[in-house]
């Protein structure tokens, strides 16, 4: 049995006394049902921040009239507000270079339902997996990024670019897809896009940091997902996880393990995302699991 | 800087719309902040469960005034409801054998502030821990159960069962207490009587865990934090954890490495209890963390 | 750069002095060098294990070599021995329902070469999964086990049975095969049939072990990879995990959560196997990792 | 029953072939019994480390004739090694600031001889803990570090100094000493000053790490155990581990969960440390455990 049909409501406003009592009150007024609620304050920006799912066939009226009903109550607050529906699928485009097993793991549970959306496209610098992705019958782009050339660089994000724009998905997951984006797409699509870098961060960041946790000699190693800002590797973090290690183990062995981590991780930040689970505050986030 | 004083409020009642409206309402109709809030329905019984934490002096009343004004709320839904406030610390009841990890480790929480209560006695059926305890400027009550002797282990109980009643505690904790208390007494102070299991429940339950174990060959060792019930080992899990052991791992290390995880479970589930943050869900509990 | 061919040695004796210098003392005669090495005592059974990787190239004979001159030192301490050569595959067989996280996580490994092995064909109950493992280039083999009817049931596990003669693996995996296979088969292929079984054993032991640990309420689910025998989920655990669980998630998020547990422990189980790290001893097992 | 006497034998030397076999050749000529071993190879290095731990009583000659008669063995291969009594105790002197967590942590060990040593003294800048330490029988040294008066500084860590000499420790434990020591001391006492820093090195190297993980939002935190050296936070790594936090843990949380982690992984290292199961390679550790 799938779970019913919900309204996915979020909100970001100025802490005060009475947001909840307006937000479950506009609700219980119109007989709604809620199914699951979160809730924080954020202590030194006195921000306030809540997440409510509530049963769809409980409400009256549809997202439409929603949006429009609830708009008095969100004015009085000043409210920064979204409201989804879990009938309709979240669009998600797949960024990947040559490495597959998160964009293996990604369209295993997309697949079998566990990730309930509409995966519009993969996007690859290289051909290696086009026809894995067309086995699953998602639409493959290749777009060669060239190492040395500015300008053709330039005009392979121009065509990337254009791909994020024609898709106008709910995430740009970049797995393990080893280029960095430029500025003008980070800020464009901020909140969007979503990487898995293969390091517990804020250790390791950069290139090869499978290669920095051998040398320094860590215990463990890790894995983050977090939201893709111009700074490289310092956007906010979704979600961490590790794995630990131990001087027998050697850079090839640290990526091995280091895989299973990554897919983990990319896999729980990615369903918060869609889940609508994530709210962003200034560098960091708010997880409501 | 010590955290604000608080009321902490929790609700259980038979679910349906407008709960949280009527609750959050009351509160912010007398302008009372929520620092922290958790709520929870329960599938298939239908009962909805919640914990609001309350800014004390955001409320224009006293917590006597708040159990009057709030009975008509908690009436119109048929809660079963508690209001607590956090400046009135806890009472704890402590009662141990020989080992003393676990009571040690309460006892250095207690002492630095860590855990915040009116510890007011420990009780063991040994002398042993006397000085430690007694070092601490804690009661120690001295209660020998024979074994092999029924009568006299009645007679145990019974001073056990006086002791348990003068103190009138919030939380009686048994920290490696290798006696099984009469069904009477767990009666009584059902959901208040907390027991650390040294293994992970339902695995291994009864005598020798760590034996138990070692026998079978398990690849991770944990510990159980559950109230007691008069079923042995059967009540309600507060909370759990393991620890990776392997092969080279005998008895003594099994021991050895439990005890960690021992402290660790009884500890955070012995916070979760004084912070009101457990409610009783039949067999289960709702840890609101 | 793969890593280089080796000899792998595993040897299980009545423990005594000297074993270490005789089987080293072998190596280094022939000017062998180790590359790994892993020893252990049964402390009550005064059973000794070891297991050594020794670099093919640094010895001056081949494995037929090696078993017939080993043999002296063999003999001598009474042991029980296996030599193996990593760069001869492994054969697998994997058995499944319906149910295919578990084998999609493995073929993804064989697909890469992370799990580097001779897969030799996949046997299922159900023909759901068929054109998914014919993409992989691997055999499938269709065989119905009719319920309720015991003779057809026996039919089908003597066609598993020749199956498995035919194939001659070295694993045969059960990878969520929903099906109990006949003690006939578990005792001639001891020690080669492995299983995930999806709850953390010796907890939840049979049938729909998420429901049951639902109903208990734990705060952690697990998986367990062990050998089959004739004892439903009762022989040598290789290895296990848990998860992280709380009253929020419903037996379905139990599902969904444990499914990530059962791969991450099946691949982990199988690793050691092929890579000749797991001996058996009684009703455990000594895993060289 | 307590574990028996062993002799630790740790060896580091140039990697060649034979190495095993003369080491192990060695005791079995003198009828040793090899209860524990642990060897591996730094591939790049081409180093060899190796520790075993013999039966005492096996053996017909005690430590200074072991030291003897091994030393062809140990010259022909150019080996760095020590060997060890476990029926010596390790000397500790630990070196503790305000905060007590870790040093109660070790006191509880060392009291009920689960951490088997001689503590020879505490050292702290503050007499906070001196009656705590004074139950333990433990002498304690207060050594005031004046800030900002940099001739003062230098004659406290004289005073240090001294200590270190007269009690010629095979651990200096900083158990939250919240002082740097001068780089002498350092290169003097290398591979015997042991750090808990607390954080998950080498994320969040220097003061507040808590704060430094507050602001990043990291979604664990951790702590690590090293060896001290002259470059702060940058020696050998022995443990670390962490502990999951999320939006709602304010920086008083992660302080108090960080608590916990400090313990155990100091715990742990200190343990590695003095069984000799730490070599030191470079900048990294082999850890046999």
């Amino acid at each position: 049995m799938p779970p019913p049909r919900r309204f996915i409501l979020t909100i970001a406003c100025p802490d005060r006394t009475g947001i909840v009592a307006a937000v479950s009150g506009f609700i219980a007024e119109h007989h709604g049902w809620i199914l699951e609620a979160g809730q924080h304050s954020e202590n030194e920006s006195k921000r306030f921040y809540m997440r409510y799912e509530v049963l769809a066939e409980s409400l009256p009226f549809d997202l439409s009239q929603f949006r429009e009903r609830f708009r008095a109550v969100a004015d009085a607050y000043d409210m920064r507000w979204s409201i989804a529906d879990s009938s309709v699928k979240k669009r998600m485009v797949i960024l990947v270079s040559r490495q597959e097993h998160c964009l293996a793991d990604l369209l295993h549970r997309y697949r079998v339902g566990e990730l309930d959306i509409d995966l519009c496209a993969v996007i690859s610098n290289h051909r290696d997996l086009e026809s894995y992705v067309g086995w699953h019958d998602v639409p493959f782009h290749h777009v060669p990024v060239p190492a040395g050339d500015p300008e053709a660089k330039n005009a392979a994000f121009a065509q990337v670019g254009e791909l994020f724009e024609r898709y106008d998905a709910d995430a740009y997951v970049l797995a393990r897809f080893m280029q960095i984006l430029p500025p003008s797409l980070c800020e464009r699509y901020a909140g969007r896009i979503i990487n898995i870098h293969h390091s517990f961060l804020p250790s390791f960041i950069g290139a090869r940091p499978y290669h920095q946790a051998f040398e320094r000699g860590v215990k463990l190693i890790g894995a983050t997902c977090h939201y893709v800002t111009a700074e490289l590797d310092a956007g906010p973090i979704i979600e961490q996880d590790v794995v630990r290690v131990d001087h027998s183990d050697q850079v090839d062995d640290l990526v091995r393990l280091g895989r299973d981590v990554e897919k983990a991780v990319l896999a729980r930040g990615v369903r918060y995302h869609i889940e609508d689970r994530v709210l962003i505050h200034e560098r960091k986030t708010i997880v409501f699991t």
